[in-house]
């Protein structure tokens, strides 16, 4: 605790912050992140952090930890703002939001939603109660193209790498190629096995067959199949071969073979997609093409991006279909286990390029003047705050890690001269024309 | 209501939310803010949106709307969430953030946060119970250079005239110029009769002077001088001179109106800022310099950009002296006042800059890759989603308000063209130098 705070200067634990040097990166991922989402033309929406509690709990999900709001100051005849919470993710405001606005949106929808999310859960490592999602969905009534299937995959991968967070895999299924081999198969209840089958990490593949044969029925071939189709792995279309072999068929298993191929074809470029065969993301909202991607240097950390296609994003809004396929980056996960591993390129403390110094009250002028010319020019520019040793604004560049200081003339005849604080090396410059050293 | 939607598709009152047109300017004004801020290094930092309870009315603010958190599930033995609440503004937090990393930060502090915060005010016109704040502070230990005071102000105003909302006017004033007024003119209270004062407005000069006389014991000569210090205004820093003609003298008047000369001066050259000697801004906070902007176009309107300096930011969680001075841009109240006036640019739907189409299956992989050339180069493109009819291609661009369609080579021989949406025009180009039309 810093020296004379006071016990209520804490923040609440869950809800994480960082210090500006810090901060700065994150932006920086925000904005990479954000860039990359237009790139592809996904269109912004932000949607209130607060909904109605009949929307946050219109899908049934009452084991969410939902955040319901009160105000401390009630006035018992205003019940205005009876019954609202914090959203707990993006995907049902995004179902209300186009629902409500059905009409002024233009299909295919592409949006793209950067926002904190809420949820009550007792804190632990990767665990907040406040964080930030970066969600892509594309939504169209009755349909949407196998295109964006691979598309928001791309989209997601290829942000992933920029933002610089080592080697990862993002892994690919199809949730018809499940339910139509266990339907092939002779599963009496496809869904269930599916269901059971998404337990392998957890329980491993010996006890996952008992359970199988003695819980769902099927025979001890059934149940080898199943973990068979499991172990499948492959990075390109010909995976779709490789599930053939298995023997099994079904007219959906060969609609799902198909769409996946579709998928993996349209990826091949992207070294970090596999075909896995063994995961199916959730239970009943996805219909198609699942995601799921981890950092290869951190398996046990989990999913830091996944999503999937769905068939109904919003039947509890709207009487419209409105089928979709979307992925989601959990940014303040990802980030603060970089941060905490020590993988963050962490720098100033600042946004600031240049330190323009005032050596005098004669030259404060002079100095504003810099300042101002290389503000218009777009540079990040501090002037010293007030005539002082110049040694003493040196070390106020070098404590916030200002990459360059800048020398307005300080007697008749002299030149604007420019230091780099890394090499220490100081040479003429022209406020007209100088450019920081890019980072 | 959408054809076809349920009753809970709706977005709570007080919450707003925009459509993405709206949203694509509301985020310019972000960037552009932010920008702004960062150019003249002020560092970023976001704090979490939740706070304790215990913080959040550690000034003794209870009748500020706060609303409270509860978990929907809440489970007794766990009190790790009780009494928390959502931030009704961004002082508290940066106060709490200040007093928590008080030895991780470097002084002079600056830092900006643009953020939103919750009120649980009744909906009317122009209040909101979501909104962003837009907030640029300067802290430092012990004393802060009168410097910061212009530049908190000069940042602001450049950016409010950056946003483009129609003429506007910062008013600037000096606390210690009130105060020091009215204890040099024999005010036996002359914080009481500050906040008299500061009534001007509301209930007019004539009953303002009854006020002065009748509660506060002031001759109708003090009360007269008084309302004759609120009728100064001026440009420049020769309105200390009109102060000084009233004939009230006192060391801390002295003081004000050096200070208030101070800050006119650095700020000459902004046409926006005049003196105002009626203005006081609130009542216990600040102590010196106080803003107050408003358009010229609805005065009636309020203030979209108020701040001042302040003498202690941080008392109630730190054993420090830590004054500083501020400012704040109401960003959803300025924002929505000009959607609602009609006064913003809104243009396309999507931030796509060019469609490329796909008029055939053949051309579906040059397509492609005509996109992925012109994204290399930071040009957001769309690739249309299938094979399909160019003009219904040609429609979905222009439904979105897209300015530019690709068309890449059908047939052996033939080149790229692309044609521009607003003039109709079409022209040969290339992926490799082609440019999107600028707004």
């Amino acid at each position: 605790m810093p020296d004379g705070e006071l016990s209520r200067a804490a923040a609440v634990s869950g809800f994480p912050e960082w210090l500006p040097h810090e901060r700065l990166v994150e932006q920086r991922w925000i904005d990479t992140i954000r860039r990359g989402f237009e790139r592809y033309g996904y269109a912004p929406i932000e949607t209130a952090a607060v909904e109605s509690l009949d929307a946050l709990l219109s899908k049934g999900e009452t084991s969410k930890e939902v955040y319901t709001l009160h105000r401390l100051q009630a006035d018992e005849k205003d019940s205005s703002d009876a019954k609202l919470g914090l959203h707990f993710d993006l995907t049902v405001p995004f179902a209300r939001y186009a629902a409500q606005h059905f009409n002024d949106l233009d299909f295919p929808f592409k949006r793209y939603q950067i926002q904190k999310v809420w949820r009550g859960e007792r804190p632990q490592e990767g665990r907040f109660r406040e964080f930030v999602q970066c969600d892509i969905d594309v939504i169209n009534p009755e349909q949407v193209p196998l295109h964006f299937d691979a598309e928001v995959a791309r989209v997601a991968g290829e942000l992933i790498a920029e933002l610089g967070v080592g080697p990862f895999t993002m892994r690919i299924n199809n949730r018809k190629v499940l339910e139509g081999f266990y339907a092939g198969l002779g599963a009496a209840d496809p869904l269930a096995v599916m269901r059971a089958m998404d337990k392998i990490e957890k329980i491993g593949p010996e006890q996952l067959g008992r359970l199988l044969r003695d819980e769902l029925g099927l025979t001890a071939e059934q149940a080898q199949a199943c973990l068979d189709l499991a172990q499948v792995r492959g990075s390109d279309a010909s995976v779709a071969d490789v599930v053939r072999k298995l023997g099994v068929t079904s007219d959906l298993l060969d609609e799902g073979l198909a769409e996946l191929a579709y998928v993996l074809d349209a990826l091949s470029d992207l070294p970090f997609v596999v075909a896995d065969l063994s995961i199916a993301r959730g239970l009943d909202y996805y219909t198609g093409t699942v995601y799921e991607t981890t950092l290869d240097e951190f398996p046990a950390f989990g999913s830091i991006c996944s999503g999937g296609r769905y068939q109904d994003l919003a039947g509890q809004f709207i009487r419209r279909s409105l089928p979709g396929v979307g992925i989601s980056i959990g940014l303040t996960r990802l980030f603060s286990k970089m941060l905490a591993e020590g993988k963050l390129p962490l720098g100033a403390k600042t946004p600031t390029q240049v330190l323009v110094v005032v050596p005098s009250e004669e030259t404060a002028g002079l100095a504003a003047e810099v300042g101002r010319a290389l503000r218009s020019r777009g540079i990040n520019t501090e002037v010293y705050h007030a005539p002082d040793k110049i040694g003493k604004q040196l070390r106020y560049a070098s404590r916030k890690g200002i990459g360059a200081v800048w020398f307005p003339p300080f007697r008749e005849g002299a030149e604007h001269e420019v230091k780099d604080m890394a090499s220490g090396e100081q040479a003429v410059a022209d406020p007209a024309t100088w450019a920081p050293v890019s980072e």
